[in-house]
């Protein structure tokens, strides 16, 4: 037993004037949040614009765990981590993001959280398989 | 070139009543941010204590991206997520988190986040080295 699956996504490609908009990427992050039913802690949704040339940043803190973006216009990459200790359904992380944000590369790694037993194993190379 | 580095650190055999305590994990989170010079955002720390039997959260936004920890104290685990897009050196995760939570196992992954070109190589490889 495990505590989660963390999703860890690398996007690159994107259309640096997206990665820039704060409300778009709230969106996008509040798409994922309804999609996935996962659940904001009362208080606990932050957003921050960094100065130009920057990007933005936007963390959940979620009943399952947490969701958190960046983003870095000046290397058309958003990054994003989804942990869930709860089990959920994949996310179609590749069109979704490529369609939101113009990525032309989506990454999607998968993280089994604190395996029991930790050590390693096929087990775990076969949850933490690496999905383009 | 990357837009950062992610430790992605599973402790596990914890003290369930440490595990508990918000404002240990809350110190504990601020001694890393101290120790590594880690800028957080204004407004950027969030924390919340879940019912009994369950654990804590805490988010900080940083300046250099993100810090995240969630304790199980009914699994003995807590987990750690350190995203920094500028360089910073290694933390003792092992020997600190054995002091801080009475940790008996802890497991380093090191992940580096967009790397550029996006595709596997012998160098991901090198730079992504388990350390336990």
């Amino acid at each position: 037993m495990s505590v989660g699956i963390e999703w860890v996504i690398d996007a690159d490609g994107c259309d640096a004037e997206r990665l820039r908009d704060l409300g778009l990427v709230r969106r996008l992050l509040e798409t994922i949040v309804v999609e996935l039913s996962l659940r904001v802690v009362e208080g606990g949704a932050t957003f921050h614009a960094f100065p130009a040339p920057g990007g933005v940043t936007g963390l959940f803190l979620l009943t399952e765990s947490h969701l958190a973006c960046h983003t870095y216009p000046e290397r058309g990459v958003a990054t994003f981590n989804l942990y869930c200790c709860r089990e959920r359904p994949e996310w179609a992380w590749e069109p979704k993001l490529r369609a939101a944000l113009g990525a032309s590369q989506v990454r999607v790694r998968r993280l089994i959280r604190c395996p029991d037993p930790m050590s390693t194993g096929a087990e775990r190379a076969f949850a933490e398989r690496e999905r383009s």
